[in-house]
């Protein structure tokens, strides 16, 4: 057998983009608070296709130190209806869960569920430790508890889970010889990518879209992100841009007044009080950035329940209104697509994490350091500066914790991967690629798609030639 | 800049072979109890051209958790005499430090320093933390307290200490674009090539020498070692293989006799009371692995003061008394040639630890499970088979840890590394290659310095060339 060789233009299909963040420093730059992140109710693809086997793995809490601490079930979903086996090296297709309930995952990944079948794969969606049910310490109240059983809440100890339990996985079923492939998007592109970096040996490629594994230090423009989501509205209508980019002042002018924030409220449909401009701009700005990630050509239901082009019906509402209506309720009505498409809601929660502690903004509070500013010339969102010191403290307010600002790039690289390795990145919006086909895909998506394709069945091949020049030898 | 490939053929120098370790399953596969892992008294070689300045680093103790730990001082030795510095990219070595005390290592890896000069390059000897200075918590005693405090003591947390320490000194340095080269041997060749693997964004190769890194689960058959260690008896003589292979059944036997343990203990000079044959066969075990380690073609003061051709001499010592001289006498002063070349001895104890926990042996308990096995046809070891549920019985009762036999191949692999990759092996003594050069040195030796200088210096041209290209792009 091979250590097949890193090929970094087809490992890293990688959209730097498409990262969603809201404007606080260290506050969710992946779903988080503002999305539902559970299993969809009534998801409007075809995910009553996908059908899986739910099966827990007793893993390791900590891989790289020999404290004594309990180990926890993970959870994994699995479905071997296609594959072809281990004498006929059938292939493993591996989703490397993110920060959620890995169903959600699995409901809006049909690129995986429709690939299986074509390579006699078997499918395996592993959730993230500390995600959906996969908690050490029994609860996710236990395990959330303070920063010694949080402490185990990293990308290593992901990866590494990832890893002992596929290779525990292919020893029981005599599979040791079947090549597996990554796959992953956003947060789980980071680690398909940077599981084929750590572990060679275990999987010969990574399909990581919109992973965003140079947002890090000093190594993309921090402004990058923000410049690209205002893009988004720009390009839809300069007038949205143009007020949601005035909208700013006018709220902090509003708030400052007397009764300013029950009125913010009134006009926000609120469920509570407001108790600051700031939270409203959190609100909003969370919108926005999850909107860009999710701006697909159909009506779906990953992050919320969305039309199709839901950037362009947020600027038809913000841009169609009468002239006489002022510019909060223009906002109110475009964000409202967003929150309350299905009509449902009757007022708002600013805050719908009651306990105050989410696991990616753990994450974001240790290793996930993502310096992120908003640039006055060319972001419609307010304008602010990265700032390390006051990120640090908010860390050690919320977590007691130190953020390691240098630590990803250290354990992963990032500095030195030139221009020609994320040349033939997947453009397009967050996941797109990875969801299941629908006749509303645009060309470049069924091309990249395609394209895809033929860049893992390259890898099977080049590996099932491999293996029958060893056994030859 | 670039992310080089791998290339495994030249990556991995490996002797699988030359890995030492005493015959009960667990204990010291590398010299531990029955070496001095000091720095060396009187260096025979030219230990006093080895210039450096010693620093000190504050190191993370937990690099892959967030728990609220101290860190701790890592020690480094440097010299930047040759340097030709980051404006010209003068390279890197980086000594990866092993079991023990630095200065220990520093000393006797000529090799490193009689190449430096010749690359313009910096040496670096990182020393392996809970090693030597390198002591969490403030002493050896508190960091070797309970399984807690020893928890960190792991492989992967010295690469990230590595891969740390060199990050931060490159950049206050602003030598980010200066080229690292790896040196290892032994476990610290193991280091080296891991390192290699797993941090191909901070390394562009690796000399991992003497770096048994299949000597784990089922890779290599487990009797390997063993009979390499025999054969280097057997081809100075049959009658010394001969005779050291009746040995055990005569201590056996006298052992078991009335008063025969003291008698043994009379016989072999030992300071205080002998308590099983077991013990014995222990301290001749280490004596006859460590001597084929260290069967330099000169003399040398790496694990003991030792003439020239160690093995020869104790063959001399076994074969050539007297007719009537009985095979216990003739054992002893053929162990004595490795215990007491110096004469200085009076009587020797069996353990020289009296803290009765030595790192190597955390690390055999935890992760280095490096099955063995003695072979009754081949070996002049006593038989054994290797057992794992004994193994991880003595390891709970010694330090309350469970190891996890798996765990090194799941995260560096091992078992898919085809022959072909093994090929171009350095073959020798233990460390032989990454001494300094001697008069002494036979032509392979010479040969195979050479052409390990022809690979890094290829490595080093490689990486200019691309890095011009991307600058010139």
């Amino acid at each position: 057998m091979t250590k097949p060789s890193l090929n970094p233009l087809a490992f890293f299909l990688i959209i730097i983009a498409l990262l969603v963040s809201s404007p606080e420093s260290r506050r969710n730059p992946f779903p988080g608070k503002h999305s539902r992140l559970l299993k969809p109710q009534n998801n409007l693809l075809n995910a009553d296709n996908y059908i899986y086997e739910t099966r827990y793995f007793e893993q390791t809490l900590d891989h790289f130190s020999f404290h004594d601490l309990p180990k926890f079930p993970q959870r994994y979903l699995i479905n071997t209806n296609h594959w072809v086996g281990p004498s006929r090296m059938g292939p493993i297709f591996l989703y490397c869960g993110n920060e959620g309930d890995i169903e959600w995952f699995a409901a809006n990944t049909g690129f995986v569920w429709e690939l299986a079948p074509r390579f006699g794969a078997m499918i395996i969606f592993i959730e993230h430790r500390y995600y959906g049910e996969s908690m050490p310490y029994g609860s996710r109240n236990e395990a959330y508890k303070n920063v010694s059983t949080l402490a185990h809440l990293t990308a290593e100890q992901a990866l590494a889970d990832y890893a002992v339990l596929i290779t525990d996985l292919k020893r029981n079923l005599s599979a040791e010889a079947s090549p597996v492939i990554l796959f992953g998007g956003s947060y789980g592109g980071m680690l398909a990518a940077w599981m084929r970096l750590k572990y060679p040996h275990i999987a010969i490629g990574a399909l990581a879209s919109s992973a965003p594994i140079l947002q890090f230090e000093d190594i993309v423009p921090l402004d990058t992100f923000y410049n690209i989501v205002s893009n988004d509205f720009r390009r839809e209508s300069t007038s949205c841009f143009d007020t949601i980019k005035k909208s700013w002042d006018v709220i902090t002018y509003v708030g400052r007044k007397v009764n300013g924030l029950d009125y913010l409220a009134k006009t926000f449909r609120l469920c509570g009080k407001l108790q600051s401009s700031d939270d409203l701009f959190n609100w909003l700005e969370s919108a926005y950035s999850y909107l860009a990630m999710v701006d697909y050509p159909y009506p779906s239901d990953f992050l919320m329940p969305l039309p199709a082009y839901p950037i362009k019906e947020v600027c038809k509402q913000i841009d169609n209104l009468a002239e006489g209506v002022n510019i909060l309720d223009r906002i109110f009505k475009g964000v409202s697509i967003y929150y309350n498409y299905t009509g449902e809601a009757d007022c708002f929660e600013l805050d719908d994490d009651p306990h105050g502690m989410s696991g990616w903004d753990w994450q974001a509070c240790t290793e996930m350091v993502m310096p992120m500013s908003s640039n006055k010339n060319s972001s419609m969102f307010p304008e602010w500066d990265y700032n390390f010191t006051s990120y640090a403290e908010e860390c050690q307010n919320e977590f007691g914790v130190t953020p390691r600002p240098t630590w990803i790039t250290t354990e992963f690289g990032g500095h030195c991967i030139e221009d020609g390795e994320t040349g033939n990145n997947v453009t397009g919006a967050h996941h797109m690629d990875l969801r299941a086909a629908t006749a509303d895909d645009p060309d470049w998506l069924v091309e990249q798609r395609a394209s895809e394709v033929k860049i893992i069945k390259g890898w099977i091949d080049d590996y099932y030639t491999t293996m029958k020049t060893v056994v030859n030898m």
